[in-house]
């Protein structure tokens, strides 16, 4: 299962990195950043193994997703709707692998909802760094939210009796319904800057 | 007193985030990547153990710090000069943290005065890297120059028979008077460009 | 020897930051980020002690090529080939670092070969993103692909009869000979895009 957001993490990094006409190495080297950046982020951090660099399925299937996505690239955009699916259950995923992560290095609660927002998302920014724009999840979408409040929901329902698994299973399933609620219904963060503020952007 | 130095660094990085219309959480992050950035990156360098990931006092610092200055950013003008002073103190106190970190783990004295500089300098940049700007103290400022003579001065210091207390409060002081001499007499690093090189900036 | 590749990329961050009018400390960050980033970014992967902070060497040597390429920086345009002869033998000599660190720290070959490519690109890669570009190496040269080629025949040839150090001597000059002829002959990877969409760049 942790190989299908490795999939859609791997194929968002080929099509931004189309996006600028980078080689075939450049598209690469973002796909694979995209897939496990966060993961490396989260594993130097707690200095724990860099996971990829012990498990070589994640390049193998790094490799695989990025060639397929540049073959097909044109019919891409039909399936862009699968492919949104595959990267929301990524982020799902990844936040409770991070989570998990955390509580198994000791780390209080809110260090583990942090360290799996980081193993969902930062793959997405350092690509978006790499692309030299402003990483787009700080500006428009609920992303990180949904991971937030996942991984919240993780240490909540750890309290009551519930198996593991369930909390695991319900956990993830509210990252994966809060971003597909988002997207759907086109929601974002509340504005905090008032009409004026915007009009008249500084520098 | 370590404190007043994240405040200021994490209330610098909303002001940066709010000038490019950051979301929410956009915002939270970029304030805690100025906070904790430079201390987060000589960790790694040094192998120690992150600070901030075991110590949640700076979470709760930076979270408040930055409810704060999104609430009061219209009089945040007005403090411009006391949130100045914070932050100089703030680079201050985090120069002679690194200086102390790189000592404790047994580093030459050139590599102490270099990782107080990171420590106290590479929040900033990272947050002008995520805000997709040339980090500013490459360019204008005297501020990496007023942490490395502070840090410098740390060491000829020590050589004196001076309690180490005062070997603190005098390179931390000097870190501090540097900085607000060059920001009050507006004082640059000797430019290398001459005139003719700087009206025509290359592409 | 090793030597000759840190100088070369010192000068180059050198070069970078002059277009870019950084001011002195900023040229030496630069200087110092590409001459030591790679190797800094496979230390931290592979969890190993980072070589600048223990062998004081890299900063003199990197102190002391900043200083000659700002005061000669008129002349530099002459020895522009001497100086990409410098470059090509650092990423060479870089590549075979990089490998053979992954080896002794019991990695599998294609992560060894991942570990040479950083070693040798991602200082400039670094580079790039301080200075708010996108990285030169993943849009128009063969570079990486010369560090990933040589690399790759270090195992190839590693599991014939030879001894080590024509393993060494061939894999490097593999490197820097399909680097030297991919720039002479102005060669590029080939591209995947269709004429019509690099007429219309998005965004």
């Amino acid at each position: 299962m942790d190989i299908f957001g490795t999939i859609a993490f791997a194929i968002s990094g080929v099509l931004t990195a189309l996006s600028k006409r980078l080689d075939p190495f450049g598209i690469l080297i973002i796909a694979f950043v995209t897939a496990v950046g966060g993961g490396t982020l989260r594993d130097i951090l707690i200095d724990a193994n860099v996971a990829w660099m012990r498990d070589l399925t994640y390049v193998y299937v790094i490799f695989g997703s990025t060639i397929f996505a540049v073959l097909f690239r044109k019919r891409l955009g039909y399936i862009r709707r699968s492919l949104f699916m595959f990267d929301t259950i990524g982020i799902a995923l990844y936040t409770i692998v991070g989570v998990e992560k955390g509580i198994a290095a000791g780390f209080h609660p809110i260090i583990c909802i942090s360290l799996g927002t980081i193993t969902a998302c930062f793959g997405g920014v350092i690509r978006d760094i790499l692309c030299n724009q402003i990483p787009i999840i700080f500006r428009k979408e609920i992303y990180a939210t949904a991971c937030i409040l996942g991984a919240s929901a993780y240490f909540i329902l750890l309290k009551t009796a519930m198996p593991l698994e369930f909390v695991v299973i319900i956990s993830g399933a509210i990252v994966f319904t809060v971003r597909l609620l988002a997207v759907y219904f086109n929601l974002s963060l509340p504005t905090i800057y008032r009409k004026d503020e915007l009009e008249k952007l500084d520098e």
